[in-house]
């Protein structure tokens, strides 16, 4: 059994291995090689805390596990992260333990991944100026993998703390992106690719501010109560998500699904525009959407990607169970 | 993070701590301190796997984790345990990971566990005759450690194939009672105490088998479809169980309450008769039938039990992650 830590991962698993690993079980998910099971969360009772597991199994991959974990907000105090994830890998051949690796880290990259595959696949060849709602921690790994995607010219963001934006500069300062913090009517005017990663539950971003062509990463919401933007936005938008049991239910799509708005028919699930059997975004006037709403297969993904990276650089420990 | 391994646990966790971890946590479980999450099981379609999570929090004993793994049926060709198993428990105040354990052998003592509680709680406290239906790998388990809680002087046993009672004989004999294969009539006419222990599908022992005042241990049916008792049977017994919401699914009840012989509300936890909340047994001609049907929190207990035992022993790995 392997052990890939946290440095490790931090270490080892770049943007563009993320990149990779999620846009490919995007694509196997689709052509029906890869499934998640059923997601378990609970409220514990104790410690305020969130705990529960997400897992599949990529029958392409030959990729089954879990990721295991949740969030602990007492911990920020006792100088721990909140969300606390690792994730379990094991032979599909026979059931045994395979790997053990550090989860924190990859949910970062692997959730700015599936933004990032959806920005490659959705978003205006010609998109210049990139837009960021929120500024937390997970938006410094948005702002990277998405800068990546296309020739931007610019940043324009907006957080709810206004005081955290100076943090989100520094990174586009470091990508080397002139910076911007505006209001959202204007971030809505200007930017060419939206990425929403707050935790609203409300509308951010109305309707009425957003120009046609752009593309919109839903990356925030992924619990039942949680949004970012105005139902009317997302009904006047071309849609497709990563899994469309978690966007009709725990993802930005619920809220216009509950308002009859949209039909799950009308939903698409990324994978498909990967394997080519979607076409996409089909002219420049289009709203796309995606609806990130994070699932286990992401996890096992990236995880799989660090054990086979650590294991040809030596870095996985190997001990016996 | 602490690794207990295979063997460690098969070294350290005797009988009498698995007892124990499991008595107290059928305990919390009557008293609302612990509960189990919902359960995880998949056929993945590959290597015909059955997969999947067990798991459950212990507010008591602040026990939180899961047991991952499944059933390979072609394991055994390759020399390996068709049942794989591994017990991961975390920090309930953090979220951390605190110990990776081996789950094989705690799972087939944790089930022995479970019966020899329902025998010390249930049983007559004169029963004489220990009767064992099924000969497999854990009967062995089953029959060490319900020989433990009563002043037994017999073994009768009946198995589906008859060429593998000599190994059960075996352990009959190790333990110093004498053992005799018996028809299954019989079998029900003499045993005071009947452990049933198969992957049956179909009623193994009848009503009009059984005598008077005998406690019935029914551990093999754990998913739909299985069985291993006449339903009339069981519409007799004063019923008890390890979780109701299990047994009335994938355990023995599921037929009985099927057929409506058994209504829900007649079923009791064995934890409330743990804590003297039910009387149990209250009479010497009533049959007492336990459905173990094997719960998360057993594993953990019994998991959380070993890293214990390891940490004192100084035969935990400690590794970072």
């Amino acid at each position: 059994m392997f052990i890939v830590s946290e440095d490790t991962c931090k270490k080892l698993v770049g943007r563009a291995d993320a990149f990779k690993a999620v846009e490919a079980v995007f694509a196997a998910m689709a052509k029906g090689d890869a499934y998640n099971f059923p997601v378990i969360r609970e409220a514990i009772g104790h410690a305020d805390a969130l705990y529960g597991f997400k897992s599949g199994f990529d029958r392409s991959g030959l990729v089954l596990g879990l990721k295991s974990g949740g969030y602990w907000p007492g911990n920020a105090a006792k100088g721990l992260t909140n969300h606390q994830s690792t994730v379990f890998l094991f032979d599909a051949d026979t059931g045994q333990l395979k790997a053990l690796v550090g989860g924190n880290y990859l949910t970062a990259v692997r959730t700015a991944a599936a933004s990032a595959v959806s920005i490659a696949h959705l978003a205006r060849r010609d998109a210049k100026v990139l837009g960021m709602v929120g500024a937390g921690h997970q938006a410094a790994f948005q702002l990277r993998a998405a800068a990546e995607q296309r020739s931007f010219e610019k940043v324009v963001a907006w957080n709810f703390h206004p005081e955290m934006l100076p943090g989100l500069a520094g990174v586009a300062e470091e990508i080397g992106l002139p910076f911007e913090a505006v209001e959202r009517e204007r971030l809505g005017a200007e930017a060419d690719v939206i990425v929403s990663i707050t935790s609203a539950h409300e509308p951010l971003m109305m309707r009425e501010w957003v120009k046609p062509g752009t593309h919109i990463a839903c990356m925030g919401t992924d619990t039942k109560g949680k949004q970012e933007l105005d139902p009317a936005l997302v009904a006047a938008a071309t849609l497709f998500t990563d899994e469309i049991a978690q966007s009709v239910t725990i993802g930005e799509l619920q809220h216009a699904i509950a308002a009859c708005l949209v039909r799950e028919e009308a939903i698409t699930p990324i994978g498909a525009v990967i394997n080519g059997t979607h076409p996409g975004r089909t002219s420049d006037d289009e709203i796309t959407l995606f609806d990130g709403t994070g699932v286990g297969l992401q996890d096992l993904a990236v995880a799989s990607a660090a054990v086979e990276l650590a294991q040809q650089s030596g870095e996985a420990t190997e001990i016996a169970i």
